[in-house]
């Protein structure tokens, strides 16, 4: 059927001349046009709400008076931090009443670039989640690592043309921006037809109307009222997140008001299964928020309406004639309890149980990304000029690290040796996209790992091969283990594999359902606390994954060397 | 210098590099995206604001702690009823805080189809005023006029291309909307990634509902409050109109609350000289919102930042960083008195002087559109079969006309002549697109028009040429100036021009100044009640300009013949 039937079709329908397919009676509707509760009928055919009132239809559901929020949206998400398919988030996500997500996929643009981007986009097909795109505007972050791929002005515009794709993702090198650099202003003009997403940590003042004046549009970066505020005030979208790193809703919410809040947006970031299992998604923005006092319809709006608004999407985000049928049914308003979600017009979740099944994956080529030259246990020699080196200090609940200066042993040829009293850890990170041979060596202390050896492919934030250990034959097994499964975490004690998550797409993620990857990295976070007697302060997991991250002060590993954040150079793990 | 470059500047003027053109000290800047007043300074460089704060300027202006708000916009407006071109209303809406304009340019459509837009398009350039366009959906409006050209779907999907061009203009033609006729919902789906405007007076309930389905996002028609929580309630975006022929204000302003106000805009539809000269412009919708109560910030907010989101405009309708500085200087807030008016940055109004130009028009090809055939006197002469006539019985202060039957004099041949003691004169509408020589012959009553006669080419929609008269001669001499002067409105008396209104655009504007247009057109309302003895509960040439259009009920006529809007068919002037 042609779009001009379908139209007429709509029409008619409306009129009352024929039966819809599907009528919910007795609703609350929480209109988030006008922030009332109307009590009426919802008609609803092929995906669409077509109308209130009292309508014919083949099926009626009473839904006893019960309230009728729109789906929800988050305005900023990364995908791969779920650890999952889209299709496998879609059976968490949805449940908690997400209908619609904005992904930027920065870190399968690390990996694969154009190709992984598309991989997300068609799997994002098929299933009841809206997601869209932002172009990842930063890829590669930085040009002191080796990443897989890089996404080019060339690669913007095409992928700019996309009906999914809605604008240019966070502007996270916000020197640039403000500096003027002509790479990045030529992407940002690019996107000047649809939204450039900010991201500007305490940026103020000059600095940010600076960062603004090109076309800046949101940021999801506010830590302080203040800062949100100086957003609001120059008619920057606010996105209060709440994610699993960094949680600024308690933080933020104070500075919402009634005049205010149609520029504010939820989003969640950074979301890993443990919170998306525990907490949920933005129905946990929902929560607090009207928790910390917020009227429950404005939260509502926050979540809805306030995201497509800003985003400029097209009838989502609201319950009206022509709006698809993204609904909620809540067991309680206050609370935010949700009892069923359709995915346009289709009841996909109810009464706790999931009612829809996702496809499987049929792209095999974003499998096979781990390509990393041998590596011999000689490569993980790490030679010092001197007993005195630098080391890579983690600390718990921070991404930031320190520059500590130690005295390690050594031996007659000048290799490091472990020592046993000390709570220091070698740590490699091999470029794994191109089979360079590029190995970094450093060392780390804090994480008190002992006898083992942990690898992932997860490093921010261009996903190389790290791998930390005492010994360097765990260390060896543990890469071995990770070429073998294409990608995961591995946790190698006395030579063998003791644990491991396979996370074959990209390196970053896996089509296992999300439950079982949460117990997996509860059974593996387990193991490193209590047989490989990690500091129960770090998450080594997440901690590794950022040990990579050149932009972050102070001291961090690539697969080029250690690299000083501070002096923005590689200097020498030896202080000669 | 290109767009990269500009960008450059602009972030390195932000940051306070460099000085910018001018910084406008102390302002009470109205910040219509937080609902709340901010004490700053505004520098401004090369027609956009570069930043608040303390920036170092080549010019300083102090406002002395004056209110500065955004331009105005007017959501929807026919250019064609304020008789001039752009370039002549800038100078009238300017000074009244007007900085964009949404324009439907119907009328000219009617005349000249694609070429008419292009060529307001084209005089939109170079003037201290933005203007937008929507695409006339129903050109032509109906089946039984004669246009001077259409809009068809190809041309549609050409306009819909440009830059300028924001969507598809008001659906008049509801029914065909509702009734999901093809060619209509055609047009909708070319505009789905634009606005399509609405034009619903009345409608309710399902037929609403058919009626926004397909995408129709806007309505200014409604008239109560009933009306326009309707739509709000679904999600369209309500603009309240005051304009000369319709004024909705003071009849819907009680139904705006803090809630649903962010989705209700303000326009003026149709405003003629004489309003626009007395009350103002979109500032008289904000000073009557206040004057009823309404928080001035809101009235601006529905005056600015509403419609842009409504109509997805890019970098105006607010005061930040990256916006047009677009900016009124206000010497009182509750009665939105203007001081001055910045448009991207120049000032163009100060103190009750208007400090801009505007160039010529040179496009001659739009002004010669009077086109008919040489008319007789005998083409004049309406043979009736019996003295017994249907009448165009016009009302004072409506659009809608009384089918009347009357006893009229006819002399031998069966020829109507007018008797002196009866209000009843013939009419004549004269094709005057394609010369093709069709003349419809009507009778009219209640003008009271004594010896003489009125003519003009502004008659909605098809605006063919229109006469009144109480004798043949003066009609065809009305007819033959109409004709000299390339169309406009035409008072004739004893074989004599009395007095004319060139209209030589179109048929419908002016470039002369609107202050002389208005002078004019109140020398001949003047004449027309003194000489002439037109009743003066009418305004004749307004009441002429709709004899017409056989869209509204009851009795009208076209080239064709006399149509009866309420049987839908032409029908025969006597009655057999």
């Amino acid at each position: 059927m042609d779009r001009i039937e379908k139209m007429e079709i709509r029409a008619s329908l409306a009129k009352g001349e024929k039966e819809v397919e599907l009528v919910l009676k007795n609703c609350k509707i929480i209109n988030v046009f006008t922030h009332e509760i109307h009590e009426n009928d919802i008609a609803i055919n092929n995906g669409k709400i077509i109308g209130f009132g009292d309508y014919k239809a083949k099926k009626y559901i009473d839904v006893k008076g019960k309230y009728v929020s729109p789906g929800l949206i988050d305005s900023h998400m990364h995908l791969e931090s779920t650890l999952v398919t889209p299709q496998r988030l879609a059976e968490i996500v949805v449940p908690n009443g997400t209908t619609t997500i904005i992904a930027d996929p920065h870190e399968i643009a690390n990996v694969l670039g154009v190709k992984g981007i598309n991989y997300l986009i068609d799997s994002s097909k098929d299933i009841p989640l809206n997601i869209f795109f932002m172009i990842p505007s930063c890829v590669p972050a930085t040009s002191f690592e080796d990443t897989g791929a890089t996404i080019d002005y060339k690669d913007t515009q095409e992928l700019l043309k996309k009906d999914l794709v809605l604008g240019l993702g966070e502007l996270m090198d916000y020197p640039s921006v403000i500096n003027g650099d002509k790479e990045i202003l030529k992407k940002m003009e690019l996107a000047k037809r649809k939204i450039v997403d900010g991201h500007a940590p305490g940026l103020m003042n000059k600095e940010l109307n600076a960062y603004m004046i090109n076309g800046v549009k949101t940021d999801h970066e506010c830590a302080t009222i203040e800062e949100m505020k100086e957003r609001l005030n120059r008619g920057m979208y606010v996105s209060i997140r709440e994610g699993s790193a960094s949680k600024d809703l308690k933080n933020l919410i104070g500075g919402v008001n009634e005049y205010n809040y149609r520029r504010c947006l939820f989003c969640s970031d950074d979301k890993n299964p443990e919170d998306l299992i525990n907490k949920g998604h933005i129905n946990y923005n929902v929560k607090l928020a009207i928790e910390s006092g917020i009227d429950p319809i404005t939260a509502i709006q926050m979540a809805t309406i306030n995201a497509s608004e800003c985003y400029r999407l097209r009838d989502i985000g609201g319950i009206a004639p022509g709006y698809d049928a993204d609904l909620l049914i809540l067991n309680d308003l206050k609370t935010f309890d949700i009892h069923s979600v359709y995915k346009k017009g289709k009841l996909v979740y109810n009464d706790n149980k999931i009612l829809f099944e996702t496809r499987d994956i049929v792209d095999e080529s974003v499998r096979n990304t781990v390509n990393i030259a041998d590596v011999d246990i000689k490569d993980l020699v790490l030679k010092l000029d001197s007993d005195i080196a630098y080391v890579i200090g983690v600390k718990p609940f921070s991404l930031i690290t320190e520059k500590a200066l130690r005295k390690v042993s050594i031996n007659e040829k000048g290799e490091y040796i472990n020592n046993e009293y000390l709570d220091i850890c070698k740590m490699a990170v091999i470029e794994r996209h191109h089979a360079t041979g590029k190995v970094g060596l450093g060392l780390v202390e804090n994480f008190n790992l002992t006898n083992g050896a942990i690898a992932t492919t997860i490093s921010h934030d261009s996903h190389n091969l790290v791998v930390l250990g005492d010994n360097d034959k765990d260390m060896l097994v543990a890469i071995n283990r990770i070429k073998e499964i294409n990608g995961g975490i591995v946790i190698v004690r006395d030579n063998e594999v003791k644990a491991e998550l396979k996370l074959d797409i990209a390196g970053l993620i896996t089509d296992i359902p999300l439950k079982n990857v949460e117990e997996k990295l509860s059974e593996m976070l387990e193991y490193s606390f209590d047989e490989l007697k990690i500091n129960r302060k770090i998450n080594p997991f997440m901690t590794l994954s950022f040990m990579s991250l050149p932009v972050i002060p102070s001291l961090k590993l690539t697969a080029r060397g250690l690299f000083d954040v501070d002096k923005f150079e590689f200097i020498n793990v030896s202080k000669k």
